[in-house]
Order: C-alpha cells, then sequence, then structure tokens
C-alpha cells in the first residue's frame, strides 16, 4: 500500500510535528489549514485566489453537496475536483456533523440515520457504506467516517452509547472501503467531554487501523479547557505515523495550541465567516471593520502582510466597503482572513523545523487579544 | 491647452468612429465602455481584475460617494484614484442623474438643488459650481455638468424650461472649470424625447465649448425609437472631433446602434446588476445561469470566451453556486459580462477600423436575441 504520510520532523518541547500527506491530487504539507468550500465554494473565493495564497487542500461538506446540487449532478460532471475547477487534494466530511447540527427531524438507528433535509424537507438515509458512496462519488482524497456528533452538554451515558456507536459505524466504514476504493480514509474518536471515553473511542478507533484520525466533537461549545482536554485524552492514543485532525478548529491560539498537542490539521469557518461580518484577523487580535475609528486608516489591515488586500487596499476603504455592504469589501477581508490562517499553517511549520515552535506559540498567544484590539506596530 | 480626443479613423458607412481620449491616467480607446463604480467600487469585482479584463475607463457616481463615504474621507486619501486603487481614467457624473432618481425629498431652484440624501436623510444643497468642486475633490479625470435629468414621459413645456436651466447650469459649471482646473469636463444635452428641444440643448451645450458632449435622459423608460430619435437629434450637432458620450446605455445591440450614430461612450448597469440575478450576455441574446436546462451543461457560458469564468467553469456550477446564493457564481457571471460588454467595444474598433463595422453591426443585431436564447453553436 502506497505510503499516504510522512513525518518530517518532531518539536522537542512540545508535540508538535512536521508532516506531510501524500494524496492522489498532490502534497499536503501539515500542520495545515483546510479553507471550508461549503457548498463547492470556498466562500467569496475562486480556486485560483485559493491556490494564489496556497492553500493546499480544501473541504467539501458531503452533506450540503448531496442535498444541493446532488449526487448525479456532481458524477455528471465527472466528481467534485471537475465540477468545482480544484484540481488540488479535498478532504470531504460524511455528513455526519451538518445531519446532527442543520436538520431538525432525524431519527437514528443502528442501521443509519433518517432525516429530512433543511432545503426542502425530502426524506433521505445515509449509513456508514452510503457515506462512504457519496465520498467516493464525489471523488474525495480523504473521505471521513460516519459520525454521531453529540451536542454540548451531554449525559454521560448517552456519550458512551454515541460514541460505542460511532465505533461501529467507524468499522463499517472502514470494511467498506477494504472493498471499493483507494482513497484515505480518517476514523474519528468521539466521546464528548468525558476523558474516559475518549480514551476508549481513541482506542477503539485506532484498532480499526485508519490512515489518520480525526478528533470530532470539540469547538462545539464547550469551554476551551474541556476542549483541550477531550484532545489531550484522546492523542496520547494516536499512532505517531498517521496524521491527526482536529475537527472544527478554531481561532488562531487555539490552532497553536493544538499543533503543541500533536495535531496537523484543521478546518474552520472562521476567517470566512467573519469576514463576511467585517471582522479580520491579525497577530495581535481581530479587527471589526465597521469600527468608525477605520474609516480615516491609511494602513493595510496588517502590515506587512502579502495577502492581496493588504497589498493594495487601505482599511479605510474596505471599511467603506463592508459599510456600503459592497461585495468587495467581504471579498477583501475573507482574503485577508485565509491568508492569515494559511500563513500561521506556514510559519508554524517553519518554526517546528527550525525547533523554535514553542516559543512562537507562546509569543504569539501572548500577543494575541480575543476582542478587537489596538494593533501593536 | 493639451488635446484629449484623437478622432483615428471614421466609418464609411455610418457615423461611427474609431477615436482615443488623452487624460492625465491614461488612453482610453473608443468606442468604449465604462464599468460604473458607483460606491467606489465596480461591484464585486477588484481593480486588478478590471485591469486584466483590459477595462480602460471606469464611472464613478459622484451622488453616492458624496453621501458615503464623504468628500472629506476621500480628499484625506488623496482622491478617489488612490481611495480605490485604480490608477486608470475615472469619469465622474454629477449626481444630477441620482438626485432625481433616488432622492425623494428635493427642490430645484436656479440656484441649484436642496435634497434629503437616501441614506440618512439629511439634507445638502448641490449647485452647479458645487458639483465641479466634488468631482474636482474626487479628482476625476472626466467631470460632468450637473443637469436635471426629467423623468419619461414628461410634459413639453417642463422639458423645455429644463433643458435651458440645464445649459443655464452648464455655463456656471465651464465658467468654474475655466477658473479652477484642467480636467475634462463634458456638457449634457437633455431635451427629453421632443426632436425640437434635442437639437436647442446640442447647440446651446456645444456654443459653450466643452471636451466632450453627453446624450442625457436617454434610457430613462422610453422607447427604444425615441431614445434612437433623441440621439439623432442631438448628434448632428455635436462637432466631430469632440467625444461623444451615450449615458446610461445600454444593452449590447444599443450600443452598436449607437456606435453607428456616432456615439463613442458608454455606461451600465445591466452587465453588473444582471449578473446578479444570474443572468450572462452571450452574442446570441442572454441567458438566465438560474432555469433547470443548465443544471448539466457542462459548457462554458459562451464557446470561446476568454474571460475568467468562461476558461475554467460550466454552465452547470455556475448554475449551481446562484442556486445556492454562492458570491462566487455572481462574480463569476459579473467578470463574463463586463468582459464581453468590453470585448464588443474592443471588437467594434477593430471593425471600425478594417472598414466591416456596418456588416458587423447588423449580423450582431439579427442574431442577438433579446430575451432567453438557445445559443447557436
Amino acid at each position: 500500500m502506497q505510503k499516504t504520510f510522512e513525518l518530517v520532523t518532531q518539536d522537542r518541547e512540545s508535540k508538535a510535528r512536521r508532516g506531510r500527506l501524500i494524496t492522489t491530487h498532490g502534497f499536503v504539507d501539515t500542520p495545515a489549514f483546510m479553507p471550508i468550500g461549503t457548498q463547492g465554494s470556498v466562500k467569496a473565493v475562486s480556486p485560483r485566489e485559493l491556490r494564489e495564497m496556497n492553500a493546499q487542500i480544501i473541504l467539501g461538506n458531503t452533506y450540503h453537496l448531496f442535498v444541493r446540487p446532488g449526487l448525479e449532478v456532481i458524477k455528471h460532471f465527472g466528481g467534485l475536483h471537475d465540477f468545482i475547477s480544484w484540481d488540488g487534494p479535498i478532504l470531504t466530511d460524511s455528513g455526519g456533523f451538518q445531519i446532527f447540527s442543520l436538520v431538525k427531524l432525524r431519527k437514528i438507528t443502528e442501521e443509519g440515520v433518517e432525516f429530512q433535509n433543511h432545503i426542502d424537507g425530502s426524506r433521505a438515509f445515509i449509513s456508514p457504506e452510503i457515506a462512504m458512496e457519496i465520498q467516493a462519488a464525489l471523488g474525495s482524497d480523504i473521505a471521513m467516517v460516519l459520525d454521531e456528533c453529540i451536542p454540548y452538554p451531554c449525559e454521560y451515558d448517552y456519550a458512551a452509547q454515541s460514541a460505542e456507536l460511532t465505533t461501529r459505524w467507524a468499522k463499517r466504514c472502514r470494511e467498506w472501503k477494504r472493498r471499493n476504493a483507494d482513497s484515505m480514509l480518517f476514523g474519528i474518536v468521539q466521546g464528548g467531554t468525558f476523558e474516559n471515553l475518549r480514551r476508549a473511542s481513541a482506542q477503539a478507533v485506532v484498532e480499526l487501523d485508519f490512515d489518520g484520525y480525526a478528533v470530532g466533537g470539540v469547538s462545539v461549545g464547550e469551554p476551551e479547557e474541556e476542549m483541550t482536554r477531550a484532545v489531550e485524552s484522546a492523542e496520547q492514543f494516536l499512532p505517531m505515523d498517521k496524521p491527526r485532525y482536529a475537527m472544527g478548529l478554531g481561532t488562531p491560539p487555539q490552532m497553536l495550541q493544538m499543533i503543541a498537542r500533536g495535531m496537523d490539521m484543521f478546518d474552520c469557518v472562521l476567517p470566512t465567516r467573519l469576514a463576511r461580518n467585517g471582522t479580520a484577523f491579525t497577530a495581535a487580535g481581530t479587527l471589526n471593520l465597521k469600527n468608525a475609528e477605520f474609516a480615516l486608516d491609511k494602513r493595510a489591515i496588517e502590515e506587512n502582510c502579502a495577502c492581496p488586500a493588504c497589498r493594495e487596499f487601505t482599511r479605510g476603504y474596505i471599511r467603506h466597503l463592508i459599510k456600503s455592504e459592497e461585495i468587495l469589501g467581504l471579498r477583501l477581508i475573507t482574503l485577508h482572513n485565509l491568508h492569515f490562517y494559511l500563513n500561521l499553517m506556514s510559519r508554524a511549520r517553519s518554526e517546528i523545523e527550525s525547533g523554535a515552535f514553542d516559543q512562537f506559540r507562546k509569543a504569539f498567544v501572548a500577543g494575541y487579544k480575543t476582542r478587537d484590539a489596538t494593533i501593536v506596530e
């Protein structure tokens, strides 16, 4: 079997790892951030812009694509890569998260989950095998097992039963994949905020032998300490030679903290979602560009940033665009924010290589304000 | 005084002209289409994308910019070019059209027009001199005189009085400009749908000696024949050695018809506005990409089109984006539509140069359907 992950370097002072995923559509250097292309488009951004900001992999949401335009349309166009004109790697989720967060009417059984979609209410059924078939039809480079993503907070008994169901589903996904396809498949550790459930889930999932391991059910509203503990509880059981993916994370400091705890891959709606609301990321924290203080500000969003927004445009102009509801405004902030996230991963990789990651992480976290901050220059 | 317009060639079979505007920010080859940057942004498009599609000039709306972000902000940033990062020529309208179309409360006197803006209702007053001052502060390469744009239909007496007022205002603009600034200034012919008023207005405005002449108050809801007659009535009095601008026009066939009648410059919201509704321009007419017939269509919007949308994406994918309300969808159609308009002008210029314009115009008009059309391939 083809090797799908190389561990290049490990940090001495933390669990941070510098690695490389090997997919049929190219390499992905880790730690990696994956921009989210929910409905077949990273919101407001073109594939060319993604390439220009050195995005190496994007995420596609199986549930959204399954509901619209539907699998037959995407198959007709030769799979997701051709449909959306993205020739780099694509990771697809299983649809589980959306079924458990977006859909109101659903029924979970041992066999799978029946639900009414949120667009036209029509009924559909997804089993672990169907989730695999859909992702194979999409042509994803990395598929995810179908899992149940429990809410926060959640009773212990339900969390325990759910984590076990996810493991049984993972086994069926693994079996389907062995028979049918050769893309990568990642298992998912669940178990809510309960350390022993996380440990048990990690051990059971690792036993099934996947190409990589995700920690799911984090960043669902729990306090940051609980999130960290959930990741730590799972991580100690994950094999060193496989990539680890912290699902749905996070803020810039959270990503660095999770890299220090041995995580390799991240995806998060924050850079694109907050951009549409006028919020830009900087090393000193977020800026709400709607604020009046930026009206006459001739500086770029962030000094020395090489993104297309910062190379050409001022905060004052971008503020005007956002206040005037001009699409170019949210486009520019989206480009900046994605560039910021991708660049942070690039920086993390080079700091791991040079042995200075932990120092960099501590300085970054200390300098980052979670609320609007006055930029220190 | 610097020469601001060169007439390169004239068509033998029509009044079509191939010319060149000379502005402080560069040349503009005519016939020219000017994408509209209403609020300091051509909607959904970046300056880089405009340069890449060879847009040579854009239009800025004085009224919108005056209301938001306001003149002090734009002055602070060194004028409109620097504020929006567009280093090519900019034509600004006088604000008159918006005051007469967007604003509900206004009072016209000999002195000027008092109005409450449509954003926060605050009161402002614009005289011909103030319209000149604002456009000078914006730093526009081509300024327009303040005019009253009458609605369609309009009583003869009102149209006559209004055209005379516009001429008296034009005279004051001309005088202000002689004293104060050296950018170009265009006069505007009004007179509604009345041929004798159009003739009188043209003669009076030409007597004032502007750098160019616009036909205003067309494309305001009148039948196409009336629009054509209004332009023809004015055109015969316009000097050959000055550029002529048909304001607010038009559909692709209308632009070619107006080029054949001696017009050189156009601006129109159609390519950007219709794009946001899913409508794309082609040589065979418009396509509504929301229609189900395009769901599985693997063709580009238009075969052999060199725009960024047609080079990379299918109708089926763009339809999916529009149906899913993804911003990339309207971005791609906007790029295609602007490219189509600019390319049509480029084609018109080369056909005039080679002496085949009238043949091209007739064939294009005959092949273009004003409703959704099945593309002839």
